[in-house]
């Protein structure tokens, strides 16, 4: 450490104590700036601990990106991106400078050195500065590259990295019911920022794009709150807007053997610069929760197979209990339906195929029909869509008794690579390096 | 009390213990219908215990509604509907199951005595069951009625109370600039839900939409994050997506005398049943935060007249300094600018006029042309919005050197009722009754 230490020995030094050490205003600027640069600098070495409260910060640098099976926090703020240069150079010193401000940003601080407050007054500060004085809360920045990154809509090959396309980042097929706006769907980049504060998930959003004027230009955005999975053993089940306990098969960050299967790709899959990172499916799909609301309770846990108090699969007695889907109900027939949501989407259906599924609800106000706009914003990390995601959704789209309620209006799919590995490092090293 | 008791003593009940209680599933239903009733009936009379904690209860009945002096909450969901029967009876006959169900949600607990798993399987619970598991996480819920109740927009008094209409409810004149979608202005009735949880919010909004299905239809609805106002003096001020502390002079509910001049409408107002109420203005402004991201830090201070870091006034030390619009600056000139939007919304030169702010940052995606579409949702509580509102927004509307990167997009203004005395009364007892 260099300078006035203001870091905590933890390597965690949050908005609030920079600013005060950085003072304020104009007035207070000049004699600032080099300590503000130095305290920076001694600080974004350090990896942070791991997050112990819902303000604490995750460690950004490691073997794969946070974000991924960090224990889901509670808000979203998801970005796609379009790629506005056609400058190779321009692009990767924009994820240059992109990795730095993420590496800040999630130790709790600003996304420049010289911060909000800091820096000549001349200038835009480097930091927005709404999230000043709020600690790290859990952030997490997990970016994702599209198809169109690679060659785009026209067929151009704008970045020379055509015949780096992973084959698993195969475009999603079209799937039976879908209502997809093309305006909400797809990118070029993609940026998850998940955390326990929104106004920190939401700043962290709006600084990337802000470092990124000219380079990349946002092209949908998505807020989400109160998220629908548990990547932890440790974490309850949630709830989704349909009130019931969903992806509780859901992989977990404990299950090590598990995640090299079904979660990360492994060196050899096809494209060696995403091995140790994973392909994210998104998918906003809207739920149409007056009419499930006018639906008895029968009706909604047979569509779900599950009842609706505890989570148990009908015919069973606690929400993770094993699912035996031949038991039979008081009728004698299956007491789960053939086309239940439980059923089609589980592994034992689907050549044993599973998801880290890492979904929000979502609330986009109405739908000039009288109606919430309302519903899951799915996102759903996996090892290969091609012999995940594409083969469940494919059955679901078919079969589900919950297609009725649901319109998937939007549709993104990116390969996230692996981590970073240090401040050397940045995110797309192994693609464009 | 009767039968097993699960209150706390203390009057709150949570979901989730009236969940164990209840059983779970359709399986469990049959003997626990009485037991959920009687545990309800015993439950709701309380006055809840003030919030002492982010996930406690606010009291539902008193003097006034809670949700405008209450300490503002993290999280916001406003919906405006329209009223789609002429049937007055209907209309008061929802708004006395809305009180009910906001006195149970408030509390904790579920919109109906059934809840999301009691009652019959064949019928539709009377809870969506979303929020299960979840604390009361201070929740209040505020109801306000907007001018075209009293005369919808071709002039029919359709509930005949056109003559209750209070003066004070007076159409908001056109601002300069002013950018209004019609389609998420106004309204007949609104509803503010405020929570610590938005999830908790979403729940509270979407279940008073279901019991007025048929009586009425979402007009508009907004979500918000990140309070924007402290409405206490135990709440340090937040940031606004500029990243500045703004509304440092709000009304604050320990300062009583203030308001009973500022906030609350007085017996002899005009309006008797509004005694003890007060008047909602919302406002949904658009911040371009692109553009102001690329102005320099000191046309940032110049425009609002505050500091970035600490929020002092330009030329004072702290943010709660008392404002001296004439201190000079270091080149001899007022160091706040005539038009620095701090000096124009100030008491000062508004003829004594303040608010209660209550406002939330909000992010709606993106608006198509690679920007967030961002800013502030304005909400505040006043007395007589001729004498305060009006008059203020006049001067900024026309002067305040921000318009430059604010846009108002939506409008409302509702009359806020008095609280609701006792589980006997109900929201709009005064003008229907």
């Amino acid at each position: 450490m260099t300078g006035g230490t203001t870091d905590d020995g933890a390597g965690r030094v949050s908005r609030r104590r920079a600013m005060t050490l950085a003072g304020v205003g104009v007035a207070g600027v000049a004699g600032v700036a080099a300590g503000a640069g130095a305290l920076v600098r001694g600080a974004v070495d350090h990896a942070a601990a791991p997050a112990d409260t819902a303000s604490g910060a995750v460690p950004f640098y490691g073997e794969h990106q946070a974000g991924i099976t960090t224990a889901a926090q509670d808000r979203l703020h998801f970005v796609a991106f379009d790629v506005i240069t056609t400058d190779r150079a321009r692009l990767v010193d924009m994820l240059r400078e992109w990795t730095a401000a993420a590496a800040r940003m999630t130790a709790g601080k600003d996304a420049g050195i010289y911060g909000a407050v800091g820096g000549t007054p001349e200038a835009p500060p480097d930091d927005t500065g709404e999230a000043l004085g709020l600690p790290a809360s859990g952030l997490t920045l997990t970016v994702g590259f599209g198809a169109t990154l690679f060659r785009d809509a026209s067929g151009r090959d704008r970045f020379g990295i055509a015949a780096r396309r992973p084959a698993a980042l195969a475009d999603l097929p079209h799937f039976a019911g879908d209502a997809l706006r093309p305006e909400i769907s797809g990118g070029d980049l993609c940026v998850q920022a998940c955390a326990n504060d929104p106004q920190v998930a939401v700043h962290a959003i709006r600084n990337l794009a802000r470092i990124g004027m000219g380079v990349v230009s946002v092209r949908w955005s998505q807020l989400g709150f109160g998220r629908t999975s548990s990547t932890s053993r440790d974490q309850a089940t949630p709830r989704n807007l349909f009130g019931f306990k969903d992806g509780t098969a859901n992989l977990k960050a404990e299950e090590t053997d598990l995640l090299r299967e079904h979660l990360w790709a492994q060196p050899g899959d096809g494209a060696d610069w995403m091995a140790g990172g994973s392909y994210l499916v998104t998918r906003k799909i809207r739920m149409l929760i007056e009419t499930w609301d006018r639906t008895s309770l029968a009706e909604q846990e047979t569509i779900v197979g599950r009842t609706k108090g505890s989570g148990a699969p009908l015919g069973g007695k606690a929400e993770f209990d094993e699912i035996d889907f031949a038991a039979p109900g008081p009728d004698g027939q299956p007491a789960i339906d053939r086309a239940a949501h439980v059923r089609l989407a589980h592994p034992d259906f689907n050549n044993g195929a599973r998801l880290l599924r890492r979904g929000y609800n979502f609330v986009d106000g109405s739908d000039g029909l009288g109606r919430l706009d309302a519903g899951l914003f799915f996102m759903a990390y996996q090892r290969d869509p091609r012999r995940q995601f594409v083969p469940i959704q494919t059955r679901l789209a078919r079969q589900d008794l919950m297609n009725e309620y649901l319109r998937h209006v939007s549709s993104g799919l990116f390969a996230c690579p692996p981590g970073v590995r240090d401040a050397t490092d940045y995110w797309g090293r192994g693609l464009f390096g």
